[in-house]
């Protein structure tokens, strides 16, 4: 994985994240809810992941739910909300990842009208944007914590006092920020989050969902045991245990981590001229999105992967599609220069010379008369 | 784990299936949507193995799709039907599984008139009860292979029959059987199936569905790219690849993993005179119903536990529910009769020593005054 900048995409399990599952394989195995001592014993695991990841989330643990994955967080949350709330109006941008934006179109075509707020320069929502876009049946906001394109952190607290003032229920998706940047500023204000593991090295098919207890909503399917009735369906708890170990490392090392991160993009960003997307350079986020000076990015991904460099042109979500990521558009980009687009997504266990390289390799793709 | 009686809530994973969790997290971790090496290198393993599961269900490769567990594929498998078929009535029974139960439930609310086929004294469904519940807009028959709570095996061709000389779609869960018995029966009669890894000793939180590929159905959530845009969300390749070594290896060695069975299911009934329930002695379904006489099904959980016996009162995805499991009231086992009901579920890995301890212990529980 030395020259993978794909970390956005999926990231490789940590060591002692998958020694947790191991263990929790081989001693937690039961059903959580089977009432002998072998499901008590897994379910006491359970609980104390729930514990343990509510604190790293900074909610009350009664409010987190575990799922399969992000996208399985925000189709509860998104469903939660918009039935414990009235209205049929739903605010967000063309910039949410893209599980948010096809639940947020299943819904418009029940009948939701849905105002999608334009990103600025910066790659961030305008707080007049949004507080225009408000109308009186506003049931929800859907806005991101951090963009998986391009890294932008949205104003979050402010966002929620646009809420609040208006009594519209608000969700965050969290997938790409949990673990990298504090949630200090996004869990109390908002009424749902939703995070992954394999975003921060626990492993694949593990995520939760955090909807403030005091709500009152209609899980999607009646009848429901498992997980307080909002997610039906045997609980991993192997997975949740790799889980609760990945972010409890990645948020006790927060500090270090985001300082070799702010590094790792100092590095990138002093060996040229780079045309950057969103206002990124002085966050920790580990996103880099850079249009490439007349050039396709999915020709520079595919000569990058000649050269065994891994990055993308986008959400891996989104991979394969034709049109260019969200982000771009809800930023007024035009399609023919989004086209040109790439995301370089970083790990702090990268060391400072293979990002140079990476960057020596871009410059040369892109410069190919002078260079070669 | 050896004197546990509750495989069919879960089961323990098997060595060389986590050997294979092990070896893709740390091998093949990219997310199989990325376009360079490394998420094409995934993504071939997830073919791959996409190939195994079909060929050891007796599926066309084309209509499998990984999931989250049986859950979802139940979801995933009665949504596509209801919406590739035409019609508003739903054929079904009280004995099915939790989440398929729910599901129904849900779309009964929401306009869907359900049918509900009680189960005759041999747990099977009379094949005559069915067609009269047949109606002129019945549009899906949602039918298990293989109970949960009794271990009965439905006849699942002969249902077929019904369905296609109707015009009806046919959805048989099939978490319970598939990798016990023979699939040989079902594959080619339905329209879709559902069946999931823990159950036969893969990692938690996978499994799979199939949907007949000729079928025309619009996918739950619009606009997903993984998995055929029938089930968004990274793929939990490693889960999968786990999965497809223990699904292999209780395929391949069905023949010798059934006589144990057998073996197993004698030794324990012919240590006295049991009321078991459905006609499941010839089967090599690993799962035994009993009615306990006079005494609640709860209390003899407990009372086993307390000598470390752990088996359960029914389905875990029930377990904390007051009600008697759904089966025995398809049944017609009255609510009182219904809560002496115990499940013990078994595994070929077990010795006859330990299921004879067993029968002693229930034996003994039964008749203290005598054996006290």
């Amino acid at each position: 994985m030395e020259r993978y900048f794909d970390y956005a995409a999926t990231c490789p399990v940590d060591e002692d994240a998958l020694e947790a599952y191991i263990h929790a394989t081989r001693n937690y195995s039961a059903n959580t809810k089977s009432l002998h001592d072998s499901g008590t014993k897994a379910h006491a695991l359970l609980e104390q992941c729930r514990n343990t990841i509510a604190g790293l989330m900074g909610v009350e643990q009664e409010g987190v739910y575990f799922t399969s994955g992000g996208t399985e967080s925000n189709e509860i949350a998104i469903h939660a909300l918009l039935k414990a709330g009235r209205g049929k109006h739903i605010i967000t941008t063309d910039a949410e990842h893209s599980s948010v934006r096809n639940f947020i179109q299943k819904y418009e075509g029940e009948g939701y009208k849905v105002t999608r707020v334009p990103l600025n320069e910066a790659g961030s929502v305008n707080l007049k944007d949004v507080e225009r876009a408000v109308q009186e049946d506003t049931v929800l906001m859907a806005i991101q914590h951090v963009n998986s394109d391009i890294g932008t952190v949205q104003p979050i607290r402010e966002l929620s006092d646009v809420c609040r003032s208006y009594g519209i229920l608000f969700h965050s998706d969290c997938v790409q920020s949990f673990g990298k940047v504090t949630m200090e500023e996004v869990a109390p204000y908002v009424d749902s989050l939703s995070v992954s593991a394999h975003k921060l090295y626990g492993p694949k098919g593990v995520g939760a969902v955090y909807i403030r207890p005091t709500l009152s909503f209609a899980p999607k399917i009646p009848g429901g045991t498992h997980e307080g009735g909002v997610r039906a369906g045997t609980v991993n708890t192997p997975g949740i245990a790799g889980f609760t170990v990945a972010a409890e490392k990645m948020v006790r090392e927060r500090h270090r981590i985001e300082s070799k991160i702010l590094e790792l993009k100092e590095t990138f960003l002093r060996t040229g001229e780079w045309k950057v997307v969103g206002d990124t350079a002085d966050h920790a986020v580990p996103i880099i999105g850079l249009i490439l000076p007349e050039m396709e990015g999915q020709f520079a991904m595919l000569e990058g992967n000649r050269r065994d460099f891994h990055f993308s042109t986008g959400s891996a979500c989104h991979a394969g599609s034709q049109e260019p990521p969200g982000t771009l558009i809800a930023m007024g980009y035009d399609v023919e220069e989004a086209k040109s687009f790439i995301r370089l997504s970083l790990s702090h266990h990268q060391k400072n010379e293979q990002i140079k390289e990476l960057a020596l390799f871009l410059k040369g793709l892109c410069k190919p008369t002078v260079s070669r």
